[in-house]
């Protein structure tokens, strides 16, 4: 039997998160978890705790021997890394909610788990309150994990749910889901699909094995998908998700991208609406598998801390069975997409970046061609975000066998490329 | 980091299930798991594997000091709890995937484990490929689980998916489903609910800590469902599920029912369609979580099983922390239900049972009636079983508000019982 330890917590933040989880921690003492200091950074501000229990001193918290857990909900990226890596050093085990954070500093801190023997747990920072990290980490053998699609965004999936279902623009539903509280006032992290890379980055180690900065694979956001792509979406009853993907090909490695897809009606993903978030994992034998909740909000965050607090009571600790004890997966940049652009004037489009095309739809005041392009070519310069063209993935998007040299030349004859 | 040992394993059945585990594991060496010996009842039956592997004689497996892990995939119950108390008892770690036999002997086999200090793993028990025996047990703090409504069995939601889908009646679609291979030659375990009550008692143990034998709580299976009632469902937006219930009162305790329901088409188990398990947890601040995947079948059994095996590399053990390290929940029996009866004629339905009616619906070839009813009442003599009554809980259907008793004579009056 695993001991049962009582915590003792220095909590760093007192927004909504930090105020939900000292609630639910004061209201239920049979969790054995106490919050013995916050650290705030306004003073002035009313807050609804005694308040002999705050300071604006982060020593008062990574200095108190007492003090055995840090909990770290605050939105500073840098100033969060500063106070996992001290907690770390200084014998504490830590929660973090920081996404973009772990995202950009995970092989240091493995290294410190490592060096310090503490533990850093962070479901919150994937998906929230369903509990990915730890199914991935410790259910599916990565011999046996075929792949992992998921929408791990809630706003963006707001604004396409809108777009589908009630047929705004892109614009209108940015707008309706800032009203609704489900978009930034800056929404450029949402929406240029930076946060749902960093969520990726983080659930690629623990599915792969794989160190893989949001840099290193392809990512965009919804910012480009216009009325009509939904449209065509409906016509051929799909809808259209912001999709992170991790795939094993027949080569080993692992494709990694986060993409808008075209997704049919019927697929477990379009099950995940609104401000939802949805995971299927597909392994040997098991099929598919669907994980769904709420992927983000103070209290679903609020829930993967309590439950990360609880794993610490009994010494949890995230192995990195993948990445230690197997042989780490590669990222694959040479893959085949089989992918939608659509575009204003046909001019915008350099048809020569295909491999081969498989459709074209020329219209007044929008056209669309699909088709397959190789990963590299879509990293060039950006050339498709600049100009204003909407590329999404087609269902299924990752073509492992490739048309022959003919083929392809017949394919972009018939598309007037050559 | 936690050790990675090499697993030499004896396996028990070779059914579709060990022959399937049994080859993914020559197939895949990363997996550090080897099979010894196969211990199998019918020695003149052809196999798919080398002759020297088998044999008939349990001892062959049970008393080889060599062999470090039992995997146990035999339909026979009695056999099952033979093989996996000695296996533990000589020092050997278990996977089983007998349902029946852990919900009859769990609390042997707890303090089996205890003593003996080994694992004793078994995911494929409930649900099989979805991984909801380690998330209930490892992430959902008692105190913070609100209730877990899940379909958990395969054939019966098979069945009331043709009821609903195609119109056909309960028997046509068992047809149905024996000729595809979703229903037993002999599907009363099934049909009457048993196989569900068997799981149900097993996750009782992980979510709550309670010691809950499938006798203890009232379930049903779905043999009396009739296409009125079907019919009802879908002209209120709903279907019917077999759905099995677990839920936090305000007294404490826990309700366990395993009973079809009406359920909103908008509900997350509503997407549960044919073969296919769903599970929704609902926790403090998460929301509704919902886990979904294949629940039986051959192979997501071997899937469960694989990742069992996994687990014990590590040296995983289910720790029952909700029943050794928090005060395990009790089962209410006083608990009011809001349900629906349907019936052949009026005579048949003692209305007297009821606290208060709350419709009453006459037809002439079919009648129903919704009220409200205490779970006790339901169980003496199995009335409504026993005089084709169909009993189906509506949604939401636990009550704990008691109507006045005044307010309850003022139905039973307009329904005409006094």
């Amino acid at each position: 039997m695993g001991t049962d330890k009582q915590l003792t917590i220095g909590l760093f933040g007192f927004g909504v998160v930090g105020e939900g989880i000292y609630k639910v921690l004061e209201q239920t003492p049979s969790l054995r978890a106490r919050i013995k200091k916050i650290c705030i950074k306004n003073p002035a501000k009313r807050r609804n705790a005694p308040a002999a229990l705050f300071t604006t001193d982060k020593n008062d918290l990574l200095q108190d021997n007492d003090i055995n857990v840090i909990v770290e909900v605050i939105d500073d990226a840098d100033a969060a890394f500063e106070i996992v890596t001290t907690a770390l050093q200084n014998g504490k085990d830590v929660v973090s909610a920081s996404k973009k954070m772990l995202a950009e500093h995970l092989p240091a801190l493995l290294e410190l788990q490592e060096r310090a023997d503490r533990s850093l747990l962070y479901e919150a920072a994937a998906c929230a309150s369903v509990p990915v990290i730890r199914n991935v980490e410790e259910y599916y053998d990565n011999d046996l994990l075929h792949s992992i699609t998921a929408i791990i965004n809630g706003s963006t999936n707001y604004i396409l749910t809108k777009m589908t279902e009630e047929g705004l623009d892109f614009k209108q539903a940015l707008t309706e889901a800032r009203q609704n509280g489900f978009a930034e006032s800056n929404p450029v992290l949402d929406v240029e699909g930076y946060d749902a890379a960093n969520k990726w980055s983080i659930l690629l180690t623990h599915a792969y094995g794989m160190i893989a900065a949001p840099g290193s694979f392809l990512f965009s956001g919804i910012q480009h998908v216009h009325s009509l792509d939904t449209e065509v979406a409906a016509s051929r009853k799909q809808v259209i998700k912001l999709v992170a993907r991790a795939q094993k090909l027949t080569n080993g490695k692992v494709a990694a991208l986060v993409l808008p897809q075209f997704v049919s009606v019927d697929d477990h993903l379009a099950f995940v609406r609104n401000e939802y978030n949805g995971v299927v994992i597909e392994s040997s034998f098991a099929d598919k598998q669907f994980f769904y909740g709420k992927g983000a909000g103070s209290f679903p965050t609020a829930s993967a801390i309590l439950s990360d607090l609880a794993a610490l009571r009994y010494n949890y600790k995230y192995e990195y069975k993948k990445r230690y004890h197997h042989k780490p997966h590669e990222t694959d940049h040479q893959i085949f997409l089989r992918v939608y652009l659509s575009f204003q004037t046909v001019a915008d489009l350099p048809r020569e970046k295909f491999e081969w095309i498989e459709e074209w739809h020329a219209g007044q005041e929008r056209s669309y061609c699909c088709g397959v392009i190789v990963v590299e070519r879509l990293t060039e310069n950006d050339w498709w975000k600049q100009n204003g063209i909407s590329l999404i993935l087609l269902p299924d998007p990752i073509v492992e066998e490739t048309l022959t040299r003919k083929l392809r030349q017949r394919s972009l004859e018939l598309a007037g490329v050559i």
